[in-house]
């Protein structure tokens, strides 16, 4: 069977998660708390970073973006991810840096990262500034993506693409806080609704981390 | 013609002309002061970040690993950066991601960041401690690389390949400063040698920052 190490709410390990789900290809996940430097998984990835996929054929491979490349390459007859020709496939992988990079450093660094991992991984007290930017940030990424899809049907193009479930996997950690303003921003909210209809996408909104209830309203897509 | 923005000295601007390069496609360069947020950059890529690829054909590609995917694809009947088949690829990736991320962060922020950037844009006084910690780290990088040529003809593989693109750009910077110590890491020294002797990469070595110029042996593939 294929094995998924990852980390709840980790919005890298949520995109594998939901790339294998649209491809179709079953897996089992595998929590894998990085901090412990386990000897077993250092031999899979020296990093000691999740997410690490291990195929059927015992075949390793490390980190967000090799595991989605991989999967488009390897299974070419499922969902595609990366449409399009050279130059769309550019612009859904400009859009997954704008979200894995950009996103994850002014917004689920500052409101997950601080609210959330510190007190799991008792790393300290959160930093209120780092709070504040993240929820002004927030709201300037919403906008983005609401001008993204007022002129496009997806983020990257006319397809759904890698870029909106990367999109999506870090909103979605940033919602299971309660943290995305939605109500004042309808256009991301609409598309944000259509993520949460598609069936791949079940799987990481069911996630219930002990002792953090997400709100009521986090898995249903009428919202 | 094809035209990158870039900065000096950015390992992730030199991964690019250098794949770039292997590739035998020509190119200008424009540097761009990412700093001053010009609205005519900022229309070509609105992160506001280099590198960034005018096609002649007016097609942007943005980011060193979206631009260095599209010229794999754009371009299958030049050199390969990514050779093999979907597992080897992905190793391939893994490295790119462990030079891009975890030397990025352990070595090129702390050596290149605080002597140099810090200096160049006028960001304030260098961490000590985080300058040693760059000289601590850049060993133990040192040590993978001469653990991977030990066992590979290439950091990924039998073939060249963009893995050895990517750490090459970040030593490549941070051996400008001086920091790299070649003599206690000498397979890794030989796979340097290796790369320097390539044509591909002589445009790189031959950068020099006006008021702060590279050690001696800098270009020369017999250091």
């Amino acid at each position: 069977m294929r094995l998924l190490y990852h980390l709840f709410l980790s919005p890298f390990c949520r995109k594998v998660r939901v790339a294998l789900a649209e491809k179709g290809l079953a897996f089992e996940l595998k929590n894998e708390n990085t901090a412990e430097r386990r000897e077993e998984f250092l031999r899979l990835n020296p990093a000691c970073e999740v997410p690490v996929l291990v195929e059927p054929d015992g075949a390793v491979v490390c980190g967000a973006g090799p595991i989605c490349e991989f999967l488009e390459e390897a299974f070419p007859e499922t969902q595609r991810l990366l449409p399009g020709g050279p130059a769309e496939r550019a612009e859904a992988r400009r859009l997954v840096d704008w979200f894995d990079g950009k996103f994850n450093r002014e917004v689920t660094a500052n409101l997950v990262g601080e609210k959330l991992m510190k007190r799991l991984l008792r790393q300290g007290v959160p930093d209120t500034t780092a709070i504040r930017a993240g929820q002004a940030n927030v709201r300037v990424h919403l906008d983005y993506i609401g001008w993204l899809v007022e002129r496009r049907n997806w983020l990257a193009g006319e397809a759904f693409s890698l870029a909106d479930i990367a999109a999506a996997a870090h909103l979605s950690t940033v919602d299971y806080l309660g943290d995305v303003p939605w109500d004042d921003h309808r256009p991301a909210r609409d598309w944000y609704a259509r993520i949460k209809s598609r069936r791949a996408f079940r799987a990481v909104l069911a996630d219930h981390i002990p002792g953090v209830p997400p709100p009521k309203y986090y898995a249903d897509p009428d919202f």
